[in-house]
């Protein structure tokens, strides 16, 4: 949904779309991303496939599948794309792409943070490839889907799925220095597509609404399972308007860090910078980043809506 | 100020003092304890040492002596106190005091949790001595002053004082089974003794208001240099209040863990039961507490005033 509004924004240049584990693994992220292209149209935009692993090189990863079907598409047994992902890594395409045109690019990051943190130098110093130290002042701004900002989480109490997907990673970009904007689920979480609004979509004459329209069953049976709602979280495409359209959210500034160990592991914690401490805390000395605070819930939807009926 | 609060409400017999370190070490918070027992005429009420060390057998221990002074008492240099604590311990007490009056007796904890984390069997696998294994039945409820539910900290932004102090032993408490209500800063940062409100206290002819008002200079230098506020937080008497006029506040309920570990050590999560999580989670089937969320925060100003100001 999320891909399908950013290309059917005037506002936006899709310049490619970069892969990530997280509700798939990411060869079938890779695999869906030229599918969608294709759907769209637009086999014109590289697609450049993600790492496999976390950051710390962890082979098991969490797979969130019942969220989105076993496919990652509704499980509709689309038959496989026809074109390739290209040469580069999604970790080396962001930082080619940062580097030719530098201060322009914005990436708008909606799983875990793994290409980015692998992109980055400043804190990588876990692995053996350095792609890029410049890569945090290159990169024009990376907007962020992650984080539970004073709100429970959504894998547990403590933790935001795509945080939780690679805390070393997100704990990095948080922390890069980087233009970086976070809509974590405290915001997204309020921006509903409810039954009314599909059957809106479904009575539309885009063929990117009627193909949403069949995928999306599988994502509304998880709401009414998970959080007893008849409708679903337009996390993603929520957080891809907040890329061009910032002024649809309101944001306060300050130093966010996660946390990497125990029952909280991926948990999201935002100094507010009201108290000064007395003593030296993790939080001191470090980049402030941007997080979303409140959302126009009822104006991002209608715009979600309208891009998406647009043929 | 809490104590003189408990000790002047006609609602609370108050059976007994336990001691734990803190603001200070544990062996002058007994000393102060008695003094202030001495000031309000009341040597009748027993004061039992608390431990010395945290639940892990730490000797090494926060003391936050910046914010009520070194002495704890705003640099006063009181003379030392004629009295004695008793032979029993703070955890001894408090297991004697709940199994003497089974579902009777309220322990307001106002401090790190050490001592009742001691006095608890269930999850005390780490000590030697399992003092009693139905401690967290026997008592009747406990009011704990502590954390910082969805806000950031007092100690870094992660964490709140009295829970910092000892995590594990808070983790244990929270976790034990026992009636509980938690207050956190959350709460207690929206009641404020403004300066004014002091000048009241002065011009009183209570002996209580009185002594206060010699001590509380510090406390207020504190606010003005950690917070930028000419007032002070009424943590500890907002708390006890909550022992006996419970509805000053309102509370939800849910399972309330404590991380141990990395940059949120202390840091309190609230699971507040609106999703079904698809894995097992820390907060599953662990018994619920009650977490203040709101507070009438004029009317307990008003009452801590009033019965400050009695003689």
């Amino acid at each position: 949904m999320a891909i399908f509004v950013a290309l059917n924004s005037p506002e936006v240049d899709v310049i490619g779309l970069t892969t990530i584990f997280g509700n798939v693994y990411t060869t079938l992220a890779t695999r869906n991303a030229l599918h969608l292209l294709e759907v769209a149209g637009r086999t014109d935009i590289p697609v450049a496939e993600g790492t496999h692993q976390t950051f710390l090189n962890e082979k098991k990863v969490r797979i969130a599948d019942f969220v989105h079907g076993k496919d990652g598409l509704g499980n509709q047994n689309f038959p496989p794309p026809k074109g390739k992902p290209i040469e580069k890594s999604g970790p080396e395409f962001l930082v080619e792409q940062a580097k030719l045109y530098p201060g322009e690019i914005t990436v708008v990051a909606l799983g875990p943070l793994t290409n980015i943190a692998l992109g980055d130098f400043h804190y990588h110093e876990m692995q053996a490839v350095q792609l890029d130290p410049e890569f945090s002042k290159n990169v024009g701004q990376i907007v962020i889907l992650g984080g539970a900002f004073a709100v429970n989480g959504n894998v547990n109490p403590a933790s935001e799925a795509n945080i939780f997907g690679d805390p070393e990673a997100a704990d990095i970009v948080f922390t890069c220095g980087a233009d970086i904007i976070a809509v974590g689920i405290n915001v997204t979480h309020q921006v509903i597509m409810s039954a009314d609004d599909k059957d809106k979509l479904a009575s539309s004459n885009g063929k990117l609404a009627q193909y949403l329209c069949k995928i999306l069953d599988v994502y509304y049976a998880y709401h009414l399972e998970a959080y007893e709602i008849k409708g679903v979280y337009l996390h993603d495409p929520a957080t891809i308007l907040a890329a061009f359209l910032p002024s649809l959210f309101t944001y306060t500034e300050g130093v966010a860090r996660v946390q990497t160990s125990g029952i909280t592991r991926g948990l999201t914690i935002l100094y507010n910078n009201l108290k000064k401490f007395e003593e030296m805390t993790e939080w001191s000395n470090k980049p402030s980043i941007k997080v979303a605070v409140t959302v126009d819930a009822p104006a991002v939807l209608k715009l979600i809506m309208d891009r998406l009926m647009e043929s």
